[in-house]
Parts: structure tokens; C-alpha cells; sequence
């Protein structure tokens, strides 16, 4: 990969003339966002800390008679780990700390509303090396954690809800692990968490050694800013989990992520979008930076060498709309923080257009799974004998 | 929209640099499929018959030791109406029945296995114009109907299982009309049909007024080239219809379309896509071509004045793999085929790889769904009121 490739968008603006430009982000990327100014102080302040800041104003949708338009900046922020992952567990955990609190300053000045982290962002994905130790130290309580006391200090000071994804501790039930998101009240309050339903076993993703499905369903949050639920990584490959979040009612749909370009890579621009369309809701979808380095080898059952990094964390972190439009990504190789305006009015406005609810015939899938999930299941399949069939 | 525009990727290839289109072509279409070289027979007729042919070998997996690799040609022919609406309906039918004999002398020579053609490939999609009168004499039985004749010869004669989506009349059932897909064996024998399960009620998809929703289920033929599922159109913005098809083990599903560039280009690559990802099988996408007028004004229930055309129907046809790979589409602008070699081991091998069938849940959305489907659902929903809620 060349160094001077820093995402598609980037490239394709630089290099196709402007009638095919226009043409080809129209098929490839639907309505288009405005781009709009960052502050200079923002600006100044993403410098010194060396990540992106870009803000975009995707299609509002009509204004209606009946309802206000509700107008909301949405967040997501990638960013790398700051610290070798030999470092003490609190020294990497604080430095992320540290980190996420310097690009917050700006996510205030760009006014955002509601923002979301990357998945397990306090710590390395170290789930490759299937080490329990000294990993599983990164888990701590959603509810009292440090990582939710600094989030609640951040969504005060802000004004702004904070989805928060860490791997959890649930001393109360046995010690046991989660992948968890916290949802923060922009007053600061703890609203609620949401887990992990799907967990990967692929490559190394090696997670499901270390935490279980989540048992909690499909909650979704009703914020002071829209009706936000999490959908948590390898949960984007299960159309019927974002689904799950859309029938609660959830208006924006955050996809934390960590995941890898030799993997995933063609399939991240597809999935949170299919989610958008097919749910008539916003999704706004995150990957980490970078290359994680280990202490000790570990092997990717794919007949290599041991190794001890996890490969590279592409970012092209964006937000999809449910009008079938997305934001350009952030960077493939840098921190950084996208915030899209939305118009949550929107959601309904294309449920009424394209009517995907009403014509979802529910009952024929519940039908359909009822007998999908019993063992000896016998599948709806027609036999090609040769012979006319009537 | 410039003349010289026919789709993406023929833009990116004519102006991006090598290096980065490589790795645009990457991110946005995955591995790379290989164009196979079109026989001189058959670039002839297609040629004098002013249609492209496009042949593509698309990744094979690995090679199995208990398996035989089980390669297949599955092609998707995309076309216009060859006649003007305003002609009889048998000279309609009867030219595009031609113009199919026709582009099926060049799917022989490229040695296809199973073709699929256009939503309702033997009319004008007249269902803008709201008019019963004449559209509705195009609908014919999907058992002995002329269309199904011509498709029984085809078939034998080309050793291809072929999938003929026509308006359906059922005259054993009250002369109901429906959207139906018929496939015939490639022995010339009729299998089975496929109706289209959802109904679009969007723009000038008035389609509801002509057809009810399919109550046959998600039925999978299993032919000499593979278990085959047709998701009509509106169906592929359903992941929960492609999900019924490959309950059912599909491992290549078709979705014939009709549908056009200012109400669905953006989401055209993005669905048959997520489909083939989500569920582990070949998509293949068909949409039909050109621009189509009809004698009589109608509206669009979009404030604009009355007219007389449907918009431009995108073409694009492409055919998508359970690795998130995808071919190029076939022009925005012309008739085509394209032909792609796959190996349909390819399916279990994705399967075990990214366990997406395994990490499933079905009975977590059975009991989703066995409440949602309850008039006076309640969503699981937690309302932030500001403080803790521990």
C-alpha cells in the first residue's frame, strides 16, 4: 500500500476529473454532504494533537408542519493506542484516557451532541494473543469504572451524550466478562449498557475466549439528543441485530469497531449502510488506527508464522444515512474525529417514502424462524428430477 | 449525467493512477476477479447484436480433498425494450422474446450453466402508469405460458438452467396476477416458481396495485448447477427475505430488478452485496436498462407535472461472492451479459471461516419477533431522565 493513500474518497478526488467525480460519488456515496468549516481554535487545537477534525452537514430531509426538525451532531472518534502494550495496564489505560479527554475538547468545540468511542478504546485489542493475562486487568465496572467516572465528568462538561465501549467486569454476576457499551446522559448521569450479542470467531478474533453473547436484547437509549442502541462489531455481519435495535426504536445505531483491512476491509463500507437503508436509521461506524505490537508471539491459524502484531486498523470511521448517502471516511492511517449534522426527523420521513417497515411482513419471519430454530429443521427445497414439475 | 459516463468502474480504471486504483479497487470491490477472454464467435454476435459480454472467473477458494470443486457459470443478462409500448402486446413480447434468443446464442457460447434474466424481462415495467389496460394481457401462466415454451427450448438447447421472473396470471387461482420468477431445468423442464414477497408502494413503483405479496414461502431449487433462490427487486432492501432463501440453502441467489438511478443507484451496490456477506452465498443482481415511455400521461406523486417516461432505468448488473468480492457491473447504458465462473464450495468454506450461520442466534430474533409481530409491541426502551439509573 502506498504511503500517500489515505482512503478512497481522498484518492478519487484527487485524480478524477470533475464530471466523473460528481458521477462517481453520486452511485458511490448518494446525496451529497457539505463539508463545513472547522473552527480556528478547533482547528488548532486537532493540529497540536495531530488528528483530523471534518464536520459535514448530510441532507436534512423536508421540514414538516407538525415537528420541529431535530437537528443533532453526531461523533464518532478513532484514534490508535498511545502507549507500548508492555506498559502497566493503568499507564496504557490512562494514556487513552488522556487522549480521548484532548480530542473531547474539540468534539465540544465542533458542537457535537452525541459521540461514540471505538470498541474496548481503553485498551489494545490484545483478544488475538488468547493471553488472559494481563489483559482481562483492562475490565472494570460499567457503572463505577474508571473509564465510566472519567466519561461522566467528560459528558457534563460537554453537554454530550458518550457511548462509551469497554470490555466489562460484572463482579455482581461472578466475575464475569462483557463487551460492553456504556451509554452516559449528557448531564453526566449513567444511563444504561448495552453488550456484545455476536461474538466473533474468525482469524484473530479470537474473542470468544474471552467474553459470551450478551443476554440483554436489543435496548435502545431515548437521550436528550435521539434514541441512540449500539450495535457492537462483528454484530454489523448480523443484519437481524441491527434490526433488533431499529424494532426498539433507535433513531442512530453506533457500529464500535476493531477490525483489520486484510479481513474486512471490502466489507466495512457495505455494512453499515445496508443497516441504514434496510432500517430507515442513521448508523455511524467506527475503526481503530493502526498496528498493535504484542510482548509475546502468537499464531492466526492461518498456516503463517507466529507473529505479534495484529495487523493494520484501516479507520474510514463514517456515518450512513437511512436516504442510502454517507459521509467520506476519516483516514485509513490517522486519529481522528468525524461529525455529521443530522436531521433525525429524517428516519421517519424515509419510512414513509420507501415504506421498509410496512411491507417488512414480520409474521412470515417469525414463522419462518420458528421452525428454523428447532433441530431437524427441514429446509423449503425443490428437487431438479429432469422432469416437468407441475 | 456526461454521454461518455458508463459506470464506476470504468471511470476509476481510465483515471486513476495504477497504484491507487489497485487499492481503491481493493477496499471497494474486493479480491480481484480475473476477465477471461470472450471467444471471437462470441464477441461477433454480440457485436452485430450491439449488446456487451463480460466474463469474469471470480476467487475459487480452496481446493477440498472430500470435495470436487463445483465450478459454475452463472450469468445475468440486462436489456431494454426493444419495441415502442404503444405497439400490440403480442409484438412487444414477441421482439423481446427475439432479442432473449438472441443474447442466449452468445451465453452458450461462453458455456454459462444458469442464467437469470430481468424482472418481468417480456414487458415495459408499466406498473408507473397505474393503467390495467393493456399491461395486464402481458401476465401469462408461469406453468405453459409462451414465455415458459421459449424458456423450455432455450434451456434445452443450451444445456442451462434458466430463471424467467414474468407477470404471472393464475387461472386456477381467480386469475390472480403475481410477480413470479419460473425456473426450468436444463433439460427443458419446468421446476418451479417464485413470487416476489415484498411489494414496493415507492415513487412510480405502484406495483401494489397489480399484485399481492407472494405466500409461497422462500423456496430453493435444487438444480444440476446449484441450489438456486430468486429475491425479487424490492425484496433485496429486506435482509430478512435473502436471510429466508439461505435458511432454506441457497447458495446462489438472484435478484431481478427493475429500478431507477434517482431513487435507488446508490443503494444498488451496496444490498446484493451485504446480502452475500451476511448470508454466505452468490448474489446476482440484475437491472434492467434504458429509459421507457408510455402512451398515456401519468404523475409521481412527487409534485412534479405529469409525463410520460419511468426515468432511466441504471442497468449495472453484477454478480457478488460470500467473500465481499464483487465483478465490475456491466454499462449503465447497454445491453449486456455477464458471466461469472464461481465455485460454489466457496459458500461452506466462508461459513466456516466467519462463522456468520454459527454466531446466528436464530432463536434470539424467533422471540424478537414473536413479540414485535404482537399488536401493542413494547420496545425494550430506557428513557435517560437525567440521573443515575444503576
Amino acid at each position: 500500500m502506498s504511503g500517500d493513500f489515505h482512503g478512497v474518497e481522498s484518492s478519487l478526488k484527487k485524480h478524477l476529473p470533475e464530471s466523473d467525480f460528481e458521477e462517481v460519488r453520486r452511485i458511490l456515496y448518494g446525496k451529497p454532504c457539505e463539508e463545513l468549516e472547522v473552527s480556528e481554535c478547533a482547528k488548532k487545537l486537532a493540529e497540536t494533537g495531530d488528528f483530523d477534525v471534518k464536520i459535514f452537514k448530510m441532507d436534512q430531509g423536508k421540514s414538516e408542519c407538525l415537528r420541529r426538525d431535530r437537528n443533532v451532531r453526531v461523533a464518532v472518534i478513532q484514534n490508535a493506542v498511545t502507549t507500548s502494550t508492555s506498559e502497566p495496564i493503568d499507564v496504557q489505560r490512562d494514556a487513552l484516557h488522556t487522549r480521548i479527554t484532548e480530542i473531547m475538547e474539540v468534539a465540544s468545540e465542533t458542537g457535537v451532541n452525541v459521540v461514540c468511542f471505538q470498541e474496548a478504546w481503553t485498551m489494545p485489542f490484545a483478544f488475538c494473543t488468547r493471553e488472559k493475562h494481563p489483559w482481562c486487568e483492562f475490565a472494570e465496572s460499567a457503572e463505577t469504572g474508571a473509564t465510566t467516572k472519567l466519561c461522566k465528568e467528560l459528558a457534563k462538561k460537554h453537554n454530550c451524550v458518550i457511548v462509551s465501549p469497554i470490555l466489562e467486569r460484572d463482579e455482581n454476576d461472578g466475575d464475569t466478562l462483557w463487551n460492553t457499551a456504556v451509554v452516559i446522559g449528557n448531564h453526566g448521569n449513567y444511563v444504561g449498557k448495552s453488550r456484545k450479542n455476536h461474538i466473533p470467531r474468525v482469524g484473530d478474533f479470537n474473542e470468544s475466549t474471552y467474553y459470551m453473547e450478551g443476554e440483554d436484547g436489543h435496548p435502545v437509549f431515548d437521550t436528550e439528543f435521539g434514541k441512540i442502541a449500539i450495535n457492537i462489531c462483528y454484530g454489523r455481519h448480523h443484519p437481524l441485530n441491527w434490526m433488533g435495535y431499529a424494532l426498539n426504536g433507535a433513531e442512530i445505531i453506533f457500529n464500535p469497531s476493531a477490525t483489520v483491512g486484510a479481513l474486512s476491509e471490502p466489507m466495512w463500507g457495505i455494512e453499515g449502510r445496508n443497516a441504514a437503508i434496510a432500517n430507515s436509521v442513521f448508523t455511524a461506524n467506527i475503526n481503530r488506527i493502526g498496528t498493535e505490537h504484542f510482548p509475546n508471539e502468537f499464531t492466526s491459524a492461518s498456516g503463517g508464522k507466529a507473529h505479534t502484531d495484529f495487523g493494520h486498523f484501516y479507520g474510514s470511521s463514517y456515518i450512513a444515512s437511512p436516504d442510502a448517502s454517507r459521509t467520506p471516511g476519516l483516514s485509513r492511517n490517522k486519529d481522528g474525529i468525524l461529525v455529521a449534522e443530522v436531521n433525525l426527523n429524517l428516519c421517519r420521513q424515509i419510512r414513509d417514502s420507501w415504506c421498509l417497515r410496512m411491507t417488512a411482513r414480520l409474521p412470515v419471519y417469525r414463522d419462518l424462524l420458528i421452525e428454523a430454530s428447532k433441530p431437524g429443521f427441514k429446509k423449503q427445497m425443490v428437487k431438479d428430477n429432469g422432469e416437468d414439475q407441475f
